[in-house]
């Protein structure tokens, strides 16, 4: 008799026939305001007999058309931030060696730090393209260097100037604004230009990480710091469509879905909908 | 002294005064990921108070200028669900031998397909418009015939190939959208085509199912299998009044509003004023 | 690298090595008032990581005394209640052939009619001890002679006159009361004579089924139809106690924990400690 | 055709048939803290269907041993209390005009002020037994005389000392406690007392008022301000029939449920099981 | 050691030091449907924190740019309507008096018009530019003339005919849009005209007064009578801007937002987004 | 004009007149299960005028009776559990250093274990009297030794042996309890044998450090993990009058109330209502 195995819907081929591997990283410890992110993973699990295995976007089929293995989620200490990261480290570097592509699902954004890191690791050119509403550049956070708020920043400690590309983001202090002005490249409010910076990057490695309050509340409000004037959702798919499809995505992480705020379960279908066409579209 | 009577606001003439019938249909036994539907007419009718009589976008009001008789909620056992369509039936059929329209309110999708057969009965060369996220085109789902996911695929049954144009889905398996290219008339995502199909189809007698979760998340999460990339309400509006308005619709119905997913009401407010407005235009 | 397996906390012996066997029956379509009790098993064992295994009122561990196998959730069809009762039917059946002993987790009380009818045929001397706010012992609902409220009359169908023992009852129609007086021993509002019975019983398999809205709706709110005038948690408790620990049980289940309507996670987390206690008493 | 007409589950007998009229005052404008028991009237007549009419606590049936009808809910001008006030004083009037008793379900505890006043002005030697978690004593609340926090302090203005019982009372201002000592009969937290103060009573016409905080909120939470240490949902029902059986009652209400407040249901059904065996104890 | 003191973020000038003044009317009252909007001053104040009070829509920052005093709640008396908006009159009249220009927060609609009364009297040749769903120009509702169904009326009784400007409307009875083309200038659904009434108003102190609900409920489900087809969160960002920053605006208010309405939050984050924008454009 | 300041209710008195200070912890960084404990302090200051400062059970009021300063809200980090937890040590340091009493409001039980050590480092023969449905005596949880789960054990490494009495306690692994009969006093279920503690340890400084989930699901559903089986609050009032009318309480705290999981409300009515007591009692 057959025990009952929850992956994500279609996310069921062997470890050895993926090149895909998505896992969870169930932790919002960092979170200030809200938290309720950790419940992410386990919750779009569960949800995800609600979504067809199809799209009819792409035409594509996850059961048939592609070949991720679910590595479940990982098992973190709350409360100990550095160690939690250190656990998504290894696990993203275990990925990364057998050369898969790591698709990340947080968990608040602060996440995506260590995942990041070990995608460096193995591709020192690495660039990051950024979907936010928030810059997620403070140097520090009540006091902290790891958080939420400043894991962008953190990320350009070791990846520098040039190399990151911030779009939609319409939240953040002045300082921010201003540092970004010098070090990384952000678009305010929407992704215009973001064709452009595709292409102009089409020879180096990339990492997509997208925190989810990116979109406007009214498309997604199970966020915990949602933000009004943000973009559709099918400027979202549009955006993503335009980076995943260019080949040289090396790795991904989807960020911020808080279950708990959105009843309804809408925001929980929609982020499924979007991991959905973006391993389709990987 | 009167007895507290409540009927959707409005519609409160008597049955030999009115040319529409509506009536509730409050069942979901058949869905299979989130119920509620079955609260949908109990819940329209009291909240109804909160809404206007009067339409400023056709300038006409219910109280003045419509005929509705509203003939209150079946009262259906649930678990039976052949018995259930049958008493759904029965009360269409007699509407429709009193000469008169009628506009059933689901529930989940199902309850349309007794209703759809009774009209056909009267009208043979009957035509289905059919709005909805979802192709509703299986053949039959975890081994049910009769389901909210088969039920468009049971109305060709009778109906047959090219009398079926549906509109905004987006989402089905890769067998149902193959299925639909052979025997309906589908239109992905929008509603582009519509003022040419209304138009082709002029001479014959028409059906209009409205699965409210053809509306994008943002403007309707109350409903059980919400779909990103869905239609807007002011879309959703302009399409139902260019098919309401041509004279040649003969019954319709509305179905899938799940009011305990949407505790802000404004799922249910929606429903109602979508409700006012296929009233008056009809 | 390991996948990530949901089970009940603790109950992660293989099939094989186990005499005990839970399984999920996650329906409720009959249900006539609130639906949601599908979500139960699913909701069980994702918040089971929130219980302790050790039991400090036995002194027992699931992970250490008890041997029991996760069947996981039965896939069952919506809106086909015979479909769905022969699917329970089947597993249960398995599960008695095997030698071991059957732990059905509902759904709505209905599910409970197959697991006794299959208890039965193994051993036909069953008697029935009966938790429950309501009779159910109605011969028929709203026209469906399956139904959450005719559940125990269908049992008396095959099991017959002085073979049902029921407790804590408190809701039904007056002619279901005068026919109790007649076929079943009935008890109001409590567990007075429990201890008789059960002595007088010793001869016996039994099978014990609890519904647990025999709780009061201050234990336990998350529930279809909360009866006030309930009995409490301990009063549960020492009556379940009461009945597990004779040796002669053969069969049981927990049905109509409904998680949606209870929003604190509370009733959830009431019913999987009943489960353990159930569990390690057994 | 039948309209649906939804009336207090088995409050069915026509106006001239019946010596008992329930009517709603959906009014709750002076709520200092948490609105919501404006829709108590709606909800419960909403959800009796979830009840049965037959009480195995008194072996009487709603639908045959009672003769009650339902006026349905009075329509109140929210803002203008003083308006509000005088219509439900009218309607009051009106049933003890033709020989009925009163039932008034509120509502916010100052509805309850005129139903008393006419009651009184037909009895001129009315007394008053109040269960309550508050005093409901103050002379003014933020300055305005007409409150749920002044509504007794109203009461005594006609009634004078000595004629107010109140019970289970477990919050309040020091000086209300104060006040209470010189003018009522104030018996703190529980009903104790109340066998012998209904014996006393036996020769007066006696108004029954419970504000269903009285109750615990374990068994009650759907009320505006819970106090925790109340009575039982069993201690209310044994006070209850204590006062309605003794045949001297000659009006009665029940306010404060909320039901917004608890989300489970749980209230609104405990709420309408006290409704139901109060008729049949009547 | 220095206390806990909570104020909208960044809004922490001293009373002298201020031009702007904002200050909550916790009133809900007249609500005929949901209430809720009492709570909206201390929501959002207790929710400020997750706000930047950097704008990059503006490049301004509430914390340097602005001269605001938080007035605080007042405590108004729920019940007695006249004494509530006398209060608020009261204190308009203060600030006025003082030469600063108060920025309200409700509260229901209602509330204003004390606010545009005190307002009116210090400008007498004051315009009123009315951003709403609602048309909110009945002269009574149920009998009461202080209504926040009748709230433009009441002011139309002292501005006279011509004076106020009304945007967004898509509700409201037949008669108040027929009397509105007698005496107000009403434009349906959207902005269109604004600028144009902007310009011609540029010689007339205005007080802008915002019913939040002139949001489509995607955007804003937190309020009681949520009204699908309205305006875009964009659009209504673009309409305050041109209003906002024309200089003889004197006076403002926001309205009808009900955080208990909205669970997931987004509802006061956006409310408050919106007061920062208009207080920074002020 | 006065600004709107926010304390609990009669928590008025200026730091140099109060002999105990209250101050908030909202820290939840270590939650394994559900977070929502940060949001208590804020919650109950804001839901505190909804309860009465005047006591009927002890005849006293916190306006008149007692001298309290509420120190507010500690600002914490999150994510960086050690600095959180030293700056609670700070403030309780601060407290005892200026002989007043420390009364810490949680947060996660955590929180506790700073201002046990500053206590402790005063008054070093200090016994702890501790109230909870957990033992909380992991040495560690999931790796981390600074845990929800560990605190009990984090006090036993430097109070010692036979210095910590556990009462009510009823989850918990067998190795906790196994470890606390050498270590600790633990009384299972209930508060038997709480007097005699008390009565033996009157020589000794006392703190008494109080779970809330040590109360029943019944009468406290607003905390993370809830456990059936638990006292009344009834029961719990009279533990902690026991308690803290001795005069020898040095110290104390509240923790795990969790009021987002509590949607009535009557979980933090309740914790406010202990409050009150105890601070009356003290």
């Amino acid at each position: 008799m057959k025990k009952n195995i929850e992956t994500f819907l279609g996310c069921d081929k062997e470890w050895s026939a993926a090149n895909i591997v998505i896992f969870g990283a169930p932790f919002d410890s960092t979170a200030s305001y809200r938290p309720g992110s950790r419940f992410a993973p386990k919750t779009m699990r569960g949800e995800s007999y609600g979504l067809e295995t199809y799209s009819p976007y792409q035409d594509k089929d996850l059961a048939e058309d592609a070949a991720v293995f679910d590595g479940g989620d990982l098992e973190l200490t709350f409360g100990d931030t550095q160690q939690a990261l250190d656990d998504i480290y290894d696990y993203a570097k275990n990925i990364l060696s057998a050369e898969k592509k790591p698709f990340l699902i947080g968990g608040e954004h602060l996440v995506s730090l260590p995942a990041i890191k070990a995608t460096y690791e193995k591709y020192p050119a690495l660039r990051l393209i950024h979907f936010d509403a928030h810059t997620d550049l403070r140097d520090d956070y009540l006091g902290a260097k790891l958080s939420h708020a400043t894991v962008i920043r953190r990320v350009h400690d070791f990846l520098g100037d040039g190399r990151i590309f911030q779009f939609g983001i319409r939240s953040g202090e002045r300082e921010e604004f201003a540092w970004a002005k010098q070090h990384t490249n952000l678009r305010k409010f929407d992704f215009i230009g973001l064709e452009d910076t595709v292409a102009a990057l089409n020879k180096y490695p990339v990492y997509l990480t997208v925190d989810l309050d990116v979109l406007d509340p009214a498309a997604f409000c199970g966020t915990g710091t949602p933000e009004a004037g943000g973009v559709t959702f099918k400027e979202l798919m549009t955006a993503i469509m335009c980076v995943m499809r260019t080949g040289n995505v090396v790795a991904c992480d989807m960020t911020e879905l808080a279950p708990p705020l959105d009843v309804s379960g809408a925001s929980t279908a929609t982020a499924l909908k979007i991991l959905r066409e973006m391993l389709l579209a990987w």
